[in-house]
């Protein structure tokens, strides 16, 4: 049997890794990964062959994890997250369309038995750790312009704002892009009101974790780097105060029959 | 100490709970929930002390949860998938505004140290079952208009069109809302080819699951029920066939870097 395994293993910390995760990593004798993941997932990588490429080598990675599988090894494909959202699963199957289309020349991946295992996303570890953001429709929007155009991201800015989603930012800024973030708050600033609640969670459920929550007028690149959640209510989402905790929630509609 | 947690649990598979959301339970003393969920987690609910409510009780549900913690009981809310998206708790958080706003009259509801335990969502089971289908920028709407005029629905269906986010439709059909679904795709046919992918995936991860691939002109509400999850492809969404195994994936744009 030649298996790849496609797994998300959560925002950070380790409760939060599903054991069908776990298992498929304890079945696989190759592990493709960041280093990083590899470590805040512990013992269960010991003992396992590590493979590791640069950042921005992600087409290589899914890559180099077909032809592992392919090869007879069991392999499993890390990400952090949900590895089905802005991460690699894609990938693979991109590479495998592009095989059925005889654009690739590696028959072998044709065979390699592929199980997806989905994962906690940044977003709802985000929403959980100040409530509940994402209680009504949200949507999500990478502001990554290397591989989608900017005109598309805009557009997208716009349906969002049309359509009152909660949103939450992936990849809001990064060493080389800076301006998306703000672009995308004074698009937003267009639809819904500045003292819209705003979380910025960076490195969620890690021991660095820290929680910030602003409005949407406030929100700023300076404050934004690439391991930063930054998730945006809709126009009826509440900021609350109970003695020093703070919570933020989107409501989806009781209210009426609340009072 | 008085505690409540909101707990998801995952779209069924006992696998995709997360440790985190286990030990909750396990800390609990009383459980608050639908009598299907419990059944699905097993051994760890023996013992507690479970208090059920018919469907359609939220409201009551949140607040006997509420008071159950607030009177000393380390209690657990319960809900599958993940309890901050389209589930119990906004609504626990809408008490507790109401609450500090003066409209209720439950003081000992702000004493609860409350804590939220994401989980994996049905649109996560869906799309790992049949690939990457949320592989880029997507949306969820509830077609439920019990709690959202139908106008606000509208306005979404036809802002997901225009961004054209790949889009889950939660609650797409209950016995009493049977012509949402319907209209959904003949709106979202407006702006996306009837070649669409869908995925309709009834009972995910659990031991009835059924999993059928279709397309957006030949999605119809006689094939969706309440148990049902509906996600439509973006206008890139790509339906691949690799012998007996069939995907869907949404590309994130590494195409030009692949050919």
């Amino acid at each position: 049997m030649t298996k790849l395994y496609v797994v998300g293993t959560g925002p950070g910390d380790i409760d939060l890794v599903a054991p069908k995760a776990m298992a498929a990593i304890k079945a696989s004798s190759d592990l493709v990964a960041y280093g990083l993941y590899l470590e805040l997932l512990g013992e269960v990588c010991e003992g396992k062959t590590h493979h590791d490429l640069p950042l921005g080598e992600e087409i290589g990675r899914a890559r180099l994890a077909l032809d592992l599988a392919a090869s007879g090894k069991t392999t499993a494909l890390i990400s952090s997250g949900d590895i089905g959202i802005y991460a690699m699963a894609t990938l693979v199957f991109e590479l495998l369309d592009q095989q059925l289309q005889g654009k690739e020349n590696h028959p072998e991946w044709l065979d390699v038995d592929i199980e997806v295992v989905p994962g906690i996303s940044a977003m709802q570890a985000g929403a959980s750790r100040v409530g509940a953001m994402l209680g009504h429709d949200f949507c999500t929007i990478s502001l990554s312009d290397l591989l989608t155009p900017w005109e598309t991201i805009e557009k997208r800015l716009h349906a969002c704002g049309e359509g009152d989603f909660v949103v939450s930012f992936y990849n809001p800024r990064s060493k080389k892009r800076d301006w998306q973030i703000n672009t995308a708050r004074d698009i937003l600033l267009q639809y819904r009101p500045g003292s819209t609640p705003v979380l910025l969670g960076r490195q969620l459920t890690r021991s660095d974790e820290s929680i910030t929550l602003t409005t949407l007028d406030q929100l700023d690149a300076k404050d934004v780097d690439m391991f930063t959640l930054v998730s945006v209510g809709n126009s009826e989402s509440r900021h609350i105060v109970n003695g020093n905790k703070e919570w933020i929630y989107t409501p989806r509609g009781y209210k009426k029959k609340l009072v």
